[in-house]
């Protein structure tokens, strides 16, 4: 009986032990980080999960109070739960709405549509009064070229420096990256459309 | 100028000829996807977008009308956005509230937490009203053998045939990954933090 207690009075001890040494460092690693500024955020990838993180966190940053807004290319045809919601939250949308380009296409209706969107987003990205920027989908206007890569760059460095951007959408464009503070690469493992799963309501759209 | 239209053309046609192939592609593929029931996401590894991904679908789904529950483990001592937001919407939150484990220092304390969140969860896992079930930051529990794995598949493998569920964390159990319909593994390429800039509120928490 007291051997037993003792055993487990080591263990008790061993595992306080380790999240000791795990709580230094961590501390020493919050201590570090002092810097505060608007961060631009970049999740790009194959897998699922790169607009609704975006969305997640202009949600998370509309529950702070933060004021955000939302660009989002190519989708836009669909009615998406998420914008219902943030909207009703005050989260102003500003929607491509054309649709995918293959539903399209038409090369010079989805140019005009984009550089329409990109706009509205240089007026987001020059506010002072908005805190968030949530760029859904921008990655593939980069890569049809339907925006300038240039336009882009100078708008992100000349933006308020509390403002925060979040960049969704696949192989986002190097420059952009090298730009980024954070940057997140979503891999698919696999992906429940691919065993014959059709998209469903408030999971894909 | 006749030539110039020409080519003009040309290329109109090509991208709308690439365009039209694509499309057919598309709708062959999401003509083949027929099946309409709940299924198992996960979303795991070490980059940025994790959790905010969990919420920004279930953000999506009350957007529709549809009914979610959160459950959260390791954090919660924190005020996040996202919880005000969306408990605002009529989201349930069951938060296990005692911090990071290195915090509390205490396992027993952190298993009894861990074990009255899992209850719940076991709960919502045989509620046929809730649609959508997000497991934040679920897959630590499971590393840390805090909560019983085959229990945890059996509550899955039982729970209600439309339901959704999605499980975030890094390192998910490979007994999990294997269950799961949709896996999205996030690499982080860089992060803000590694770079002095401390977690800010609206885009950490």
């Amino acid at each position: 009986m007291t051997d037993e207690k003792t055993t487990d009075h080591n263990i008790t001890d061993k595992h306080q032990q380790r999240m000791q040494k795990m709580k230094e460092k961590v501390d020493a690693r919050i201590e570090s980080a002092t810097e505060e500024r608007g961060i631009l955020i970049v999740i790009t990838g194959n897998g699922k999960g790169k607009s609704t993180s975006g969305f997640g966190t202009v949600a998370r940053a509309v529950g702070h109070g933060l004021n955000a807004a939302v660009a989002q290319f190519i989708k836009g045809t669909w009615a998406c739960g998420e914008r219902q919601l943030l909207e009703n939250a005050g989260v102003k949308f500003s929607v491509m709405g054309t649709g995918f380009t293959w539903n399209t296409q038409d090369k010079e209706k989805d140019i005009a549509a984009a550089q329409q969107v990109w706009l509205k987003c240089k007026e987001l990205l020059s506010d002072t009064n908005i805190d968030l920027v949530l760029l859904d989908e921008m990655t593939y206007m980069l890569s049809y070229k339907y925006i300038d890569l240039d336009e882009v760059i100078t708008a992100l460095n000349n933006r308020p420096k509390h403002q925060h951007v979040i960049i969704t959408g696949r192989a986002c464009h190097r420059a952009i990256i090298e730009l980024a503070d954070t940057v997140s690469e979503i891999k698919s493992i696999k992906h429940a459309f691919d065993s014959g799963i059709k998209a469903q309501k408030g999971i894909d759209w």
